[in-house]
């Protein structure tokens, strides 16, 4: 530990009290190591704020010893981005502690959630208010509101309702210099210069640290539809989910999964079954729903289903019968990381391309992943509609002990440079973090790392927020 | 005209060819003047490059010989944000050339458009696609798309489909140092570091040059129905938009005409004739539309507004029995301003505050100003829905040559103080250009002044774009 740490936990503790600042090895380890256990991170200690003024002093005395922070919601991030340096020269800055819902009204369809809100709690609030907040994602008995925003998260409503910028109407912020920032205001309609609010969303903590954020609320659902239907490409999935697109506004989750996925869930995931009798190349799992009482959705995607079988768009759908089955067929789509993970080795790439050329992508990608390695398995799964999959190779008959971190870092390059040929992301909703920050440093155009770059010295030039994420 | 700018001029000659270069006073005079002829600016030259790659040429060479830029497009700014000085330091770079639609995809619901392109025209062009570009203003014959992104512009349909910002799906752009930012790809989720598009979209011009921009298209529109309600206050009416938003996701316009308003329009508008046949103090406006062939918008939401009368909330409704009397309730709505003109002198502040809080102020702030300034007519018209009103005061008894300058100065002081209590925004859909530069100084927090500061310094850091405009 550095004496400028020494002093600044010093301090810290007689600002947050004792009990705010943890410095036992044992209360510290499972947060210093990023939630699929791959990035280990050291840290002297976890600050604990339970305000916004109390982060503001953290972030001051930061800054006078020159002493980094990274702050850290429910560390489940996919790219470390919450995970400390290995070297111990940042500090944590937790903020689980500011978990109260200032405020739910269901008349200005807004809610006011502080950092640490657990979004499963915010679901809870949103509905006891007869609203909703639409978006979702695995995570979400962890995942808070601050890490969701910083990293703006996507998640499996995203074709209807956006990422995360499409939700935050505003946000409270400690900057760099320790002012905060409040956009919470909640006004529709304001032009005051630069969007503070939309240049954090997303900065994954370089540029200050989220305390509030004030969310969008959307009407609650009144009944869903989920079904299930086979068909021979990713071109059709397109086809259909266009077909439906055309036809209703209710459709709200579609999402692509490819035989071979389906195939590893029914071997590892105890309690699955396959949906449809017959074999399919590909799969759909889509779900409609819709916020007006009486209005049979199921019956409206069935008739769609049955047009757009005769159109011979699918070979085959069927209509989850009750909530139970509706559970079951979602089940397989979330579990498809982990049957992935009990068959062995997976490389996972969060990638999007324009929405139009993801059905071609997912095939030709595939095709020269394996021939470029032959041995390994690749595929894409998910968020079709978004133009956003998570593109995973399996390392198939290449399985070693060290085929991670080795010829997978050169499968990794393989297929941001496809990627990156295609006009793509390599990171549509899981952030750089640290470990993306190499291949973004690689690819990105030199006009966004400029600009990048400028903005981080501009407001954090003392490198205290996050230091080793996002910044190429 | 300095020596560096008689370089410039001869170097864009080269650069552009001479028919893309204005010198002639005759040609300059009209882009001059803000349009409502209020802020006189001077320039020895416009501009008018056809390409990004012609824009960026000049930007470099603007940057190599320190000779600042005002971008411009349809000199359509109600805050003379595209006004260059007055002493005549500044070139005009008009974008008007760069006026063609690159792209409209039904199936990708995305349209791309040069900065250049008319607002009416990318309607046209939606329309032809079977689809919609929803936002929509008075200016709409005139405005470009590059000036309504750079001002986050809003308009009569943000209820629904929110401000350019929900609106803009990328944007490309020449940033000061002459690069080419390009963020047209159209992904739906990208996460590669902090948000340049975002950044750029209601920034005035002030930190790049916007060149063409990817715009979110939605379903075209079936049917519409138009109405006119009376209510007793702003209070009232805000409890119609709440009855009607719980029942139907049709409305999309909804707005706020005191009585005065309409009055004034009835003696000033020819062939204009009031909705209802008795007296209200305050009325509405509303629209709502489905995309559904079929669906009798009309009907639903003549039977929405029989129930809010049995409710009480509103007085009196009357549902426009064909297109020709919708558009005379609209055309009633769009004169309120050009009905104050020839009325007499009227201050106009664009403001905002919480949807809940607006009638409570518009009521209250209209009293304090006629009370602090007796004589003078003070009212609030327009999007009540957004938290989003036009506060005008009129000069009544006041009237004198120099009131708008003199007296006016110290109104909008006192009402830029009112909305700054109320946590509101004096700058809700109209930018804050030259015209607001001074009140924002004034007012806004001090963490925002440094951000925007910090940001414009570390991406212009010589100053050439659109100096004097937007930095607080």
């Amino acid at each position: 530990m550095t004496d400028a740490q020494t002093r600044l936990i010093a301090e810290a503790q007689r600002t947050l009290g004792p009990k705010s600042v943890l410095t036992d090895p044992a209360d510290i380890a499972p947060w210093a190591t990023d939630w699929r256990g791959r990035v280990h991170g050291s840290t002297p200690a976890i600050l604990a704020p339970a305000s916004a003024e109390e982060v503001a002093a953290i972030v001051r005395l930061a800054a006078e010893h020159r002493v980094p922070l990274v702050p850290q919601g429910g560390n489940t991030g996919m790219s470390a981005g919450a995970t400390p340096p290995a070297d111990g020269s940042a500090l944590l800055l937790s903020l689980r502690r500011m978990n109260r819902i200032r405020s739910v009204s269901a008349d200005d369809r807004l809610a006011v959630a502080e950092a640490g809100v657990i979004l499963a709690t915010l679901h809870d609030a949103a509905h006891a208010a007869g609203m909703r907040f639409p978006l979702t994602l695995g995570a979400r008995g962890s995942c808070t509101i601050g890490g969701l925003t910083s990293t703006n998260a996507g998640g499996t409503q995203v074709l209807k309702f956006g990422t995360m910028r499409s939700l935050v109407a505003g946000v409270e912020a400690v900057l760099p210099d320790g002012s905060i920032h409040n956009g919470l205001s909640g006004l529709k309609k304001d032009n005051r210069g630069y969007s503070i609010d939309q240049l954090l969303i997303g900065a994954e903590g370089t540029l200050g640290v989220l305390t509030a954020v004030a969310l969008r609320l959307v009407p609650a659902v009144a009944a869903r539809a989920v079904a299930w239907a086979g068909v021979d490409d990713p071109a059709s999935a397109l086809e259909l989910l266009r077909y439906l697109e055309t036809r209703t506004a209710g459709i709200e989750g579609f999402e692509l999964v490819p035989d071979d996925s389906l195939k590893l869930v029914l071997k590892h995931i105890p309690n699955t079954r396959p949906p449809l009798a017959g074999e399919h190349r590909w799969h759909v799992l889509m779900e409609a729903t819709t916020t007006e009482a009486g209005v049979d959705v199921g019956a409206e995607l069935e008739q769609l289903l049955s047009g757009a079988l005769e159109q011979g768009i699918i070979a085959d759908a069927v209509l989850a019968s009750n909530e139970a089955q509706a559970e079951a067929f979602w089940k397989i789509r979330d579990s498809i990381s982990e049957a992935e993970r009990t068959e062995g080795q997976t490389l996972a790439h969060d990638i999007s391309v324009a929405v139009a050329k993801m059905p071609r992508f997912i095939v030709e990608a595939s095709e020269q992943v394996e021939r470029a390695f032959p041995g390994v398995v690749a595929s894409g799964f998910g968020h079709l509609g978004d133009g956003n999959i998570h593109f995973h190779v399996r390392a198939g008959s290449h399985a070693a002990p060290d085929w991670y971190e080795a010829e997978g870092a050169e499968i990794t390059r393989f297929v941001d440079d496809l990627v990156t040929a295609a006009g793509g992301s390599i990171s549509a909703e899981h952030g750089i973090g640290q470990l993306k920050r190499a291949e973004f440093a690689r690819l990105a155009d030199p006009a966004r790392v400029h600009a990048i770059r400028a903005i981080k010295q501009a407001l954090d030039p003392l490198g205290i927020m996050n230091p080793g994420k996002l910044i190429p």
